[in-house]
């Protein structure tokens, strides 16, 4: 294996000429192999990776601005930003010439080799960067997170570990596990229950293979392992870790259309099989169900199934329910262009490409992205002052429910598939306005830096309503909202998820995200109490998806409080009442004062204002200035309680919100791992919550966001965002004197008056009156490369990505 | 008074110019008198009132086309729509000469004569109308609803009557008192509590002169009537209704700066007035209230003012802090135009502008106006089929409460203004964007039809995210996100709110509702358990805002049943589980078997799915059709319990959503004038509930939107429309047998692979390479009339429409 070890370099060196450092490009040695892709990649890229299509300028006088983003320099290095090519190839090939490490390349590991699944760098602690933002202290020390898939023994585990500081130094540098951030301090490992995948495939199609008979009858078609296979068995992820290491699994159609609607296409038939240890010839099938019946062995499903009066379930078969092409007749002027948004004088806020630095009128901060979560914000500033340290996903479940052992068994932590790789090149003037601004991201995957081209887009939009507005018997006032966003799509499976940030003239930052894509439904029979009967045989299977992020507010520096302004029902007598008591209401208003205290609810009736303040930061009247949290949609957490699937992999999902103390040992509710060792996660959340004083200390928010979902024939062929959305919105509270969107030149007010002509004052805005060329709006898709990297299903952690295509 | 009713035929016929029946015009008189204002409006109102401002067409090839609504003839009328002039005018004559009524215009009217305060159609029965509208049957017939202010009698009181059918026929037409539609049953008489507010008015200078040295030294003001006050009494609303009729008042600051910042401007100060009976002489000063201090007499109140130590609170003040104008630096790039919507290929829905009937892909639907709830809508059909019958505002309430008298005692039902004729000009490019199509509105007052200019908009956007969209390892497939949008905006007092109703072509219809003005305050002293501190002397006075909605779907028919869909946790052992019983979730689906349960929650932890579905119209896979109803926002109803002082006016707050039968005798949750005896509402709503079955019966849910308002420093000038903001989404539930956007073409799905150029399949899509002149979209708002109906403040009911400028 140390033959491809040369090669590490040079392929990471490639790898560069896409990535965000582009003033390196000059100095590195020319591409060894670069396909047509990456040569096309790089053409568009060559500004730096700002624009994501051809925006035409044109020369004429009378033409509307391109909406190119200005550029402009960002005041301190992004400390978050992911390694550099020159940091990471030093880094894989320096572990690559630890001997005690034992690792193997990527393409060359079998199932009983070691190698490396992670290469990406040590988000600092929030100590060390504070003092490099803040004072005169340098820029924290860059470390390299590394996680490594040790196979190469009987008990097989994930390890993460540190390597620096960086740059790599030949005989000084030496790695470390990585624990501190973890509750459970073992190393950095965690047990990997999937070493043996290639095997598990072999034995699931000798599984199936056994019972072709049965399928070819059932369903038309046989799992064997071969490629004319029309039928696929896979089943419950994580593994049921009760009693053995258990996977129930079903028989699952395959899309024969060129859609992706293998998920809506269960068959009814699942076995269960004992998978503990690394010996397949000792992993045991464990019995069959169909139609509500166990049966403990082959033999008896086939005595059964032979037998007569047995009860034969007809198959979900594909089709056009489930492409998501235009079908149907053409809706009426639908062939007429939409409404379509301009920029007709450019774009209007800053951006720094290679700090991935932004600046949109009293907004800045930066953006940072990793292989768990993908894009995350750090050092949001508002009007000069931190308002938020970090604010990013920190875990999102998927849990399911059913008669049935697949659904019933299914509760998928997606950090551990990751939401980084499946962060694709978002589609232009969709995903997107067509006039947006793209940033690239980037990942490790097998000795390679893989990139997605145009991953994160920024604009500005105006809303459809205002932002202001009062009308009086003389004037009336009103003010544009326009509004800036950062959002990023990812892709994890069947589901598709956009993450969206949003930023308001008001002051406030927006959390949304939405789902589409295809559900992972359940064969109806017997599912009538876990989901709604969708189509001939299929079950809308009921579940619950929650998304925690972290949220870590600074007002006015890191001594901060939480606290609670209740509205609640009362009885009073005043003084001005004449003796008569009234029903009316008032403020409760309190604070949480230490971690005991700190899983919290929105409470009934929507009545608990959570706000972030700094009680030594009263504002001129007496209030602490702070942010106020609030649910912009409908709030919800897990309903599962005390969750036998998730046991305690995740328990930030009990409750709407939690505070905790900001450590640097505790910078994230979960790890990636957390699935492979439910009962004993890495991360247990709930440790966290050790009675620490929470009073005008430094906080950690964690909000989940999230739907539960029980789809209906409307989810087919895909869920809609519309529908499938949750948000927060974070608002300055008694923050500042006044409403800040006062500032903006876009308003208007207009005196009227007895039927003469109206005075307006518009206070300077622009009134451009160029030709907008909507050439230069349409988006040319045929440059679309749709990024590379998909993943498996079902999911393989050792080989995660199923097809990096275009990277040699 | 009878010289004035010959003029009244020619003053609505005047105004018949305005309305939307314009193929009228050239038949009627020209106007006697003509305002500018009016001469202005039917030179732009030429076309019929689709077009607000001029949008230009230009010849040229290379131009996009306006934005245009097409034309389309409905297919019924709208027999919502309100009252035309050629049936008003022969009305009211007919009413003025009925001697029994005793009438006098409302020019001439004092407080003891008689007044019409309304003139406009009683909606019709559902009954009646679904024969005309699903079978062979006629229109129904026409009549006038009629409310009459008698106040010429010791006991005065407001009258609903009808008179019909219509058209008036002298000799046979008769009038009724309305009786039928509400709870109580007195004639539809209830009494008016402020027939007497001019004297009131004097009365109140009265009191305030009474203590000029007072509020000269306090407030440097005084309040007497002059034209030169500079400070204000005015106080809850309605009157305190126990042990007489008692109103508390407070001074208030007179804006000085042309900004109408009164509601920030308390002083602390307050009298209690008891207002029994029709004689001023025996109205009783009630005594004073100053920094938490009651005294019961002037004479004691000033004895203590004059006392040593006695503490001096200071005045409110307006100045910069209050005013919306722009203010402070300007923005980075702010000077640069914002981002701004186009149309490139003109409108693409259909407007039948005289009917106020609009159709928009698969929707289609007629809006109707009144003056008591504004704009709502009727037969709303989908895809052909009638999915909403009624869909519209019912009565919205602003519940303070406070340590004070005046915050204590206010809990505004603002029906009794009315939405009406508050619901003024929208603003282009602010209100709705600049290629909005607009309706005009009309209500009665005082002998006239007023017509609100461009008061309704009609709009496609696109929104700045995907409905749909996925990405698998060949392909991705998105699809735009174009919707269609109804609204109005009515300034209620202090108050602006906007009424959104949306359409998407998930077949989704949306209600929103947010608020943006002035907040009414209240005086900080002795108030921290009711507000935030959030300027020299004011607290930001917490209230609840909860608007009741009307949601009558019927679902293949009016035979519908509301069921509840419940994700609720559970712990089951299942045949396959070998014998170990788990932690998870199941459905519990039930429904609403009669009115004793109609009382409902969104649940703890937002997970009741409420639905109304037909049960006897199951899809092919056994599941009743249905549309399911589900919060946008986070949900809320009225904090306080039992209120004091809503009494029983307004039970329709005191949960999330209600469900009862459909009945013509329970059109509406509320009366107008349902303040004016809270103890015996006219309509009462609790008695709606009266356990009748609603097992496939014709349902009606009344939904509540609303916000918790405890208004903080960023609501000074005014609240911002980005955080006060409600919602519900109307959505499909195995209503169709898939998702109806796939029928949309402005999708893509661009199939990808191996680094080659991709595969892009657009479905026939526009591609427009138009230019934009954006010219064309700049509004030209130097015609902008404002409108003219301005709410008193104080609110007269006796004389509600302060100034009705430009019309004579």
């Amino acid at each position: 294996m140390k033959s491809a070890i040369s090669a590490l370099a040079t392929g990471l060196a490639v790898l560069s000429l896409l990535s965000n450092v582009v003033d390196h490009v000059s100095a590195r040695p020319n591409p060894k192999s670069g396909s047509k892709w990456m040569k096309d990649s790089r053409a568009r890229g060559g500004l730096g990776g700002s624009r994501s299509h051809p925006i035409r300028r044109q020369d004429s006088g009378a033409s509307c601005a391109a909406p190119v983003a200005q550029s402009i320099a960002a005041p301190k290095s992004n400390i978050w930003a992911g390694l550099t090519d020159a940091e990471a190839a030093p880094v894989v090939a320096w572990l690559f010439s630890q001997k005690d490490l034992n690792l193997t390349t990527a393409s060359d590991a079998g199932e009983w080799d070691n190698t490396i699944t992670l290469v990406e760098l040590m988000i600092p602690n929030k100590t060390d960067s504070l003092s490099y933002l803040d004072g005169n202290g340098t820029a924290p020390a860059r470390y390299a997170h590394i996680q490594l898939d040790h196979r190469a023994s009987e008990e097989p585990y994930f390890q993460d570990i540190l390597v620096g500081p960086l740059p790599i130094k030949n005989g000084t540098t030496r790695y470390e596990p990585l624990t501190y951030p973890y509750t459970r301090q073992t190393q950095g490992k965690v047990r990997n229950l999937e070493a043996d995948s290639d095997s598990l495939s072999d034995w699931k199609h000798n599984v199936s293979a056994s019972i072709a008979d049965i399928t070819l009858e059932l369903f038309n078609g046989t799992s064997t392992g071969l490629d004319n296979d029309t039928i696929d068995a896979w089943g419950q992820d994580p593994y049921w870790q009760e009693d053995g290491i258990i996977q129930w699994n079903q028989f699952w159609g395959l899309p024969t259309d060129g859609f992706d609607e293998g998920t809506l296409l269960p068959l009814g038939l699942y076995f269960a099989a004992n998978l503990t240890g690394r010996d397949p010839s000792k992993w045991a099938l464990l019995g069959w169900f169909y139609n509500d019946v166990f049966y403990p062995t082959t033999e008896e499903f086939k005595t059964a199934f032979y037998s007569e009066g047995f009860e034969k379930l007809k198959p979900n078969i594909g089709g056009s329910w489930a492409a998501t092409d235009q079908k149907g007749p053409v809706l009426p002027l639908d062939t007429l262009t939409p409404p379509l948004a301009v920029t007709p004088q450019g774009s209007r806020y800053f951006v720094d490409t290679e700090q991935k630095y932004i600046k949109w009128m009293d907004f800045e901060f930066y953006v940072a992205f990793s292989r768990d979560t993908g894009m995350r914000l750090f050092d949001i500033k508002y009007k000069g002052q931190r308002i938020i340290y970090e604010l990013g996903l920190e875990e999102a479940l998927a849990h399911y429910a059913g008669n049935d052992p697949v659904q019933s068994g299914t509760a998928y932590l997606d950090t551990y598939y990751g939401f980084g790789p499946y962060s694709f090149q978002l589609v232009a003037g969709y995903d997107c306005p067509s006039y947006a601004t793209y940033l690239n991201t980037s990942f490790y995957t097998a000795e390679t830096t893989h990139t997605h081209i145009n991953s994160i887009c920024l604009f500005e939009s105006t809303a459809d309503y205002p932002l202001q507005r009062h009308s009086t018997s003389d004037y009336v006032s009103i003010t544009k909202n326009t509004y800036f966003t950062i959002r990023s799509v990812a892709t994890v499976g069947n589901y598709d998820y956009a993450f969206t940030y949003s930023f308001h003239l008001d002051g406030s930052v927006h959390v949304e995200v939405r789902a589409s894509g295809y559900i992972q439904s359940a064969y109806w029979a017997n599912n009538g109490d876990y989901g709604f009967h969708i189509h001939d045989a299929l079950s809308g299977s009921m579940h619950d998806h929650v998304l925690n992020y972290k949220l870590d507010l600074d007002v006015l520096g890191t001594a901060n409080t939480l606290t609670s302004t209740k509205l609640v029902p009362t009885t009073e007598t005043y003084p001005w009442s004449f003796g008569g008591a009234r029903n009316t209401m008032k403020l409760a208003r309190s604070h949480i004062a230490n971690e005991d205290e700190g899983k919290l609810s929105w409470g009934e009736n929507s009545a608990t204002m959570w706000s972030v303040v700094n009680t030594d930061a009263p504002n001129d009247f007496g209030e602490a200035r702070g942010y106020r949290i609030m649910p912009a949609t409908s709030p919800m957490h897990l309903t599962v309680q005390n969750s036998t699937n998730l046991a305690k992999a995740a328990q930030w999902a009990t409750h709407d919100l939690f505070v905790t103390r900001q450590k640097d040992t505790e910078p994230k509710s979960a790890h990636p791992a957390n699935s492979q060792d439910v009962h004993d996660p890495i991360v247990d959340f709930d440790a966290f919550f050790d009675g620490e004083s929470l009073e005008q200390e430094d906080l950690v928010v964690w909000f989940n966001l999230g739907m539960h979902h029980v789809p209906h024939t409307g989810d087919l062929p895909n869920t809609v965002f519309t529908s499938a959305h949750a948000g927060l919105q974070i608002l300055p509270l008694n923050y500042l004197p006044g409403d800040p969107s006062r500032a903006t030149i876009n308003q208007v007010r207009v005196e009227y008056g007895s039927g003469n002509k109206s005075s307006i004052t518009s206070f300077g805005q622009a009134q451009p009156t160029c030709a907008v060329d909507l050439a230069a709006y349409e988006p040319d898709l045929s440059n679309y490369v749709g990024d590379v990297v998909i993943r498996k299903f079902p999911f393989d952690p050792n080989d995660p990505y199923f097809a990096i295509t275009g990277i040699d």
